[in-house]
């Protein structure tokens, strides 16, 4: 669909994205209508469309055709694309359902922390890596990206299951391990672990998260009725959404965690007091935007920085290292509920997507990993994301969808 | 609602929007909650939303707290909003009406071109100006942002009546006007005004919109069953009528026109081809992304610019003769449909918004207009769009929507 066009970047007149000479509708055409064109052609295959989505961003990217580059504009809608994917996972979520499943989850994302960190350091170590190095290979090995699982699941309305609020609930934890592992091991970096600030850290996260998850959505009930009557302007609950959407994003960040994870509290704060109506708009926002945070993961890859033959096999193995010891930990984590579901969420947590490109991106920008080694690293990251969808598919074969009516039933 | 977070911009850790530091949950949140904050003010001052959400852009930008200043993401996202609004208000209208009023809007459209252009060239050459400076100026003073006007028209469900449809039939026409007037004044300024170039411009410009507007519905009646019928990867009429929507919007910028005229005619074409659900979910991105629209129009006023008192008297000049000249001459060539059809044609006119200042960096960038006269275009393309919402409900008082259903009794 994008081809014709996306041959002939003759600049327009105006609206020039800056970097690349994009057009804003040509930069849209071409991420929007790769994307749907290839989640197409997977689907026919009977493969999911999301490893489609996120190939397309491969091929327009600078490993293949080179159409287009990561810019602020497309970080920008792919941000915004997750955000709204995970706040919509929050609405189908109760508190309660999470709190349940809290042991549980507590134990997949702890063990889904330990066993990556250390068997990524492990295998760099006995490349010969430095150990400063090999120490953050190993943090950007531990956070679970949610974002990939959480639309396969919600694409086949099974949120509800257990296993599905496991691994949301082991995914807002992971995040918080992830930020204190960051935090040390910078520290250890710059040689001065800030035993306070870390402690300071971990508070803030915990407690932010701890305290919209308990008073969110008794709050939430109280006021947004009122303000749907008081309110005049428009589309009432949805402004209001969308206002502790970007709040509690923001609060996240602040307590230096991802913004998404103060989406998905949004959504959950609200996903008893607005309407079906805000539901069908944030579908609008998620379906335009969700490609785009998919073709960005895809545009992180940079083929040419894996080509040499013993980077290749570096890569590799920590692929397989990534794979194996997020699907094993989180596996023996969940254990006690059986095979079946102990596959699936080991499985659900594989992706690591772009949180695990950002920490290393920081080792980067603090001279602690060279640049083959973060090339590595993002080939692992964006790997995982593709590989984690058909095998979620294959192990949730054959499991109907759960309406949200039904859930308590089931629960 | 933004200020406890809009005061401290202490640099969160991650996701730093390029230019101003503020990360995008802070940006998202303190455009979007500004801009409903002061709609809902306005709207129970009795005023239009509207032109509280323009304010906001005003109060948050360079004018009064300087907290964000134009950026290329809020450029990015006040694009999309307007082409999403163009879209959503092109779903509403059949070529075959646009045909029908083709004559009145084609008057509209030159006496509402032709005025302004006159009057604005007029008053900075009695002011003392450069020849070529103020035929810019008279320049930049033609084009319709029709925005501004969809978007009251819309939300009061005021698009079927016939004044509606001769306001976007003359907004279209206006368009390809201004290009045309902005071609042989670029040429004028460089001292050399090329005939064919102007000659393929304007058929280019209008071939491409009779070309959509004639054929788009038939195509596009015959396409989009099938492929929904066909097509497996989610939303498929959404995601149709994305792709076309940009691919639309792109033509029309070769064609060297707004893009917003490829998102109406997008809308048009799949007027009678999409069900309700992409209704509903363009309007999830719609109520998104259009108070980034008006927002970003206020953002670009710098009243420090305008600031002395002999500037303060051309602006008010330019100000009175770009109202009146829209609302005299549009209102001329409506005469024969009654005094009150007339007023509402011309006042629906009004709003310059970002054509205007379009036009006006052209000939700051050309060299040929001064940074006090950008100023001043600045606050009249502004300030019309601040002015024209209220007078649109004063004459459209009374008015009851017309559901789409019933529109044929009535057309």
């Amino acid at each position: 669909m994008g081809a014709p066009f996306a041959i002939a970047p003759a600049a327009p007149p105006c609206f020039i994205a800056a970097e690349h000479h994009l057009s804003i509708p040509l930069a849209m055409l071409l991420v929007f209508g790769s994307a749907k064109l290839l989640a197409e052609l997977f689907e026919r295959a009977g493969q999911p469309g999301i490893v489609g989505e996120i190939l397309a961003g491969i091929v327009i990217g600078p490993s293949v055709f080179g159409w287009i580059a990561p810019n602020e504009l497309l970080h920008a809608l792919s941000e915004l694309g997750v955000m709204f994917l995970l706040f919509r996972v929050g609405l189908e979520v109760k508190p309660s359902e999470l709190v349940q499943v809290g042991g549980t989850a507590l134990m997949v994302a702890v063990l889904g922390v330990a066993l990556p960190f250390v068997l990524g350091w492990a295998i760099m170590a006995a490349w010969g890596y430095p150990r400063v190095e090999s120490i953050f290979v190993g943090a950007a090995m531990v956070a679970t990206s949610v974002g990939i699982t959480a639309q396969v699941l919600a694409a086949k309305g099974l949120l509800q299951l257990r296993a599905s609020r496991i691994i949301l609930g082991a995914a807002v934890i992971d995040d918080i391990l992830g930020l204190l592992v960051l935090a040390i091991v910078s520290g250890f970096a710059t040689g001065r672990v800030n035993v306070l600030d870390i402690t300071l850290t971990a508070t803030a996260a915990l407690g932010t998260t701890a305290l919209v998850a308990t008073l969110g959505t008794r709050t939430m009930r109280r006021i947004v009725p009122r303000l749907s009557q008081s309110l005049r302007a428009g589309e009432v609950q949805f402004n209001v959404a969308l206002v502790l959407l970007f709040a509690l994003a923001l609060l996240a960040t602040y307590a230096r965690m991802a913004a998404i994870i103060g989406a998905f509290l949004a959504g959950m704060a609200l996903a008893e007091s607005v309407s079906t109506r805000v539901n069908d708009l944030s579908a609008g926002v998620a379906e335009l935007l969700v490609p785009f945070f998919l073709v960005g993961i895809g545009l992180q890859v940079d083929l040419g920085a894996v080509a040499s033959p013993s980077l290749m096999i570096l890569a590799a193995a920590v692929l397989i290292a990534a794979v194996a010891s997020k699907w094993i930990g989180c596996g023996i984590a969940a254990a006690p509920l059986g095979w079946t579901e102990a596959m699936r969420i080991g499985v659900g947590m594989v992706p690591r997507g772009e949180v695990g490109m950002v920490v290393a991106q920081i080792g980067l920008s603090m001279g602690v990993i060279e640049k083959s080694v973060y090339g590595v690293v993002v080939f692992m990251a964006v790997a995982t994301t593709l590989i984690a969808p058909p095998l979620l598919k294959m192990f949730y074969r054959g499991v109907r969808p759960i309406a949200v009516e039904e859930r308590f039933q089931i629960g």
